[in-house]
């Protein structure tokens, strides 16, 4: 079996082929990151800006602290709004006038600053990215406007039934847990956000060593990294100066919160593992044509061994229009448009669902067929002809979404940022080979085997769920 | 300047260099219609299946009969449901199977089934779609359970205020036209659908010269149209059978209404060009956080030699970050986390619109904004520093649209399907380097000073919109 890439933290140069491409890797003295996948033939280039920072980190409210919550994405959207020597409007037609797909997303455990560009338009991306990340001015004036547009962007995600019930879920499924916590924060802690507060975050956070910069494409290597260290070294803030040597941070798989393997630790705001889920209802009663139903309970941890097992299983589950949710919820029975079944991974906990959109007095139906089709494959297994086709599923859809560059300079930082195992298709696609039957079996019956939650938001006075918990 | 690649329907057989790949098409004798571009170094391919008939040539009410608004999104959803030799299970494993991206959508002008597949799987999937297309068997069974998912899609869109705007504001521009229409019917019309309509419609609207199919990356011409001859020939529909005459289909342009320019006439169910665009106000009242607004008017249709102009003065005013309405609603003014402003084209009408989402008690504010800077392009045109921008955005845009073969086997159906004009990316550019400034103003006095309809979906009680008109 083919070994994946590994990432170590003190290894400052690395080159790999895989796939027709070529890997590099430095890792700075200064702790910055670079890698690079270059793809031969191509004349585009994706570029990335990853922050290992994300809500996780923040503070929750604590007695008359107001917490930090929405921090992390308020300072997301702040860096586009101006440098020392770049104003919001230039950065905006710095992008716009070479068409640049680009733009910025807060995740749970890092942040994000992207574009994708044609190749001769990469050095130009690089410069004020990097401009971006380093010398925000985090202006007044600009944070109040913000703040009222992440309000609109909170009130377009309250609006969105589908966007309740997940976060609603994760809050149900990890409980206490950091990783419960909505992203984008609540609509009273961006009111009280303070600007102090999100620029004491950026210089705390945002440094060097938990910097990570990932390019695929038309790109090469040396150049990237000899660009953003002069970008760096260029910075009036002190703290992006490479010539100060760090270790850089890598959250601590498995352990729980962020962490730094080597250097200053990365407090986590609240700590502790994922709490136990427990089973229970929550309905969220609001006017609706549908309800979003969200059937599920704690999933896998990133490096879990067993995700390759997981991803056959959730494949046959709820992975396309053949799997078995899709063809009992909507093909035989026609409860639903959508059906699926899905897995989010973190460091030190995750998340296993099932969705459908139904109509209110399907909606218990619905709930009802997602368990029992979890429990089959629980108690039964798969079939080997499920079993091919889920293996078939896996292989295409990841050759597919490996022609694109952006899939490519993701697939980069999640390696650096997690757990340093850069695992390419073929590497990937053997481990998935040699999943067993009984594995798959085994996976289905230890999330069928944990108390579900069910989340239901929309008309569900008229779902039957609940009953006397209404 | 670079002349479009010209598709006359008389023409059998075409081929053509164009940026880096190679365009072919084929006009079979049978009125098929099979086009291609060949991409250099892909390794896989994107194919679909388009048939040139959409919502707009449904029957409305009339009298006391329902009228078959929805039967064309109906129908698409029942080329899954299975054919003599495949069912829908097998349908759908045969696309699972080798993780292909595939669907289908219907739009006011065609229908379309689609899949990008890796190299080595095109022929299995062609194979499949073929069969799908030509074969389907519209079992009453699949009608009755597809009629339920069907509703479940309705009452979907009907809790996306966004959606619901949309489709209001199409209704209200364009009046009683039949591109004025919901595409996937409404809850009445698709409870009411009858079998023996669908398949009618079916039978009389798929033919060898309502099909194109079109296919790029990774695909041999000859192999193509011979698999899809064959396919044809295998039908036990004789009248798929190629060895009959005919000739294509294609919708007249600017003429109305739909045509085929040759062989027999597709009727339009209802006739008439687009009415005249009445200034309104429409509210649709709605608990919500956020009202979505739509502001515009009657806009260009296909072929509509003012569509580069409108393409540069679009840009300036809605079509990016650094956008006149983006930079006055979203960046000065903190009104909303999305602005943006659009043109949809059809043979012989056309919309524009403005839209944004904001909370209740700014919208009035918003629609102000959207007013008036429409006007000030209108009146004093634009920069030449917009101007320049634009073109630079449209360029790197398109350059990296392009790269993705759906994007291409999309291009070649519309040219096809429309004004049989195939503008490659070096063509299409140079006739939007060739705009003059007053050119772009003029397309914007032209839309200002059309009555504007402006359409409000959510808790519009609190908006100040209407005042006494509620």
């Amino acid at each position: 079996m083919r070994d994946p890439i590994l990432l170590p933290l003190d290894r400052t140069e690395l080159t790999a082929e895989l796939g027709g491409g070529t890997v590099r890797r430095t890792v700075h003295p200064s702790g910055l990151r670079v890698l690079t996948e270059r793809m031969p033939g191509a004349r585009s280039a994706s570029i990335g800006f990853w922050v290992g920072v994300g809500s996780r980190d923040e503070q929750a409210e604590r007695g008359d602290a107001p917490g930090s919550l929405g921090s992390t994405h308020f300072l997301e959207h702040l860096l586009f709004k101006g440098t020392p020597t770049r104003d919001a409007f230039q950065i905006a037609t710095s992008f716009d006038r070479i068409g640049a797909e680009h733009n910025a997303l807060t995740a749970k455990e890092y942040t994000c600053y992207y574009a994708k560009v044609r190749d001769a338009d990469l050095d130009g991306a690089v410069t004020v990215l990097a401009d971006m990340v380093t010398n925000s001015v985090l202006d007044g004036g600009e944070f109040e406007n913000e703040r009222e547009v992440i309000l609109e962007e909170l009130a377009m995600a309250a609006d969105d039934l589908a966007d309740v019930a997940n976060e609603r879920f994760f809050e149900a499924v990890l409980g206490e847990h950091p990783l419960g916590r909505p992203i984008g924060g609540l609509p009273e802690t961006i009111r009280e956000a303070r600007r102090d507060d999100v620029d004491a975050h950026y210089r705390g956070r945002y440094d060097p060593a938990t910097l990570v910069v990932t390019a695929a494409g038309a790109v090469d290597h040396d150049r990237l990294v000899a660009q953003i260290v002069a970008a760096l070294d260029a910075s009036p803030e002190e703290r992006w100066h490479t010539d100060r040597a760090s270790l850089p941070a890598r959250r601590l798989p498995g352990a729980g919160a962020a962490g730094r393997v080597d250097g200053a630790a990365i407090t986590d705001a609240t700590g502790g593992a994922a709490s136990a889920a427990e089973a229970r209802l929550q309905l969220t009663e609001r006017p609706s044509e549908q309800v979003h139903l969200l059937i599920g309970t704690e999933g896998l941890r990133s490096g879990d061994p067993r995700r390759f097992a997981f991803g056959i299983m959730n494949s046959v589950l709820g992975g396309g229009m053949s799997s078995r949710l899709f063809q009992e919820i909507r093909e035989k029975r026609g409860l639903a448009y959508t059906a699926y079944s899905f897995g989010a991974s973190y460091s030190d906990s995750g998340v296993f669902g099932m969705y459908a959109g139904s109509a209110p007095e399907k909606a218990a139906e619905v709930v009802e067929l997602s368990r029992v089709e979890l429990g089959r494959v629980a108690d039964s297994g798969i079939t080997e002809e499920e079993h091919e086709r889920a293996l078939g599923q896996i292989a295409g859809s990841s050759a597919l979404a490996l022609e694109d560059s952006d899939t490519r300079m993701g697939r980069l930082a999640r390696a650096e940022l997690g757990s340093g195992e850069l695992y390419d298709l073929d590497a990937s696609l053997e481990r998935f080979a040699a999943v067993t039957a009984e594995e798959i079996r085994e996976i289905a019956a230890l999330l069928a085997g944990r108390p579900q939650t069910v989340v239901a938001v929309g008309d569900t006075a008229r779902s039957g769920l609940g009953g006397a918990r209404r």
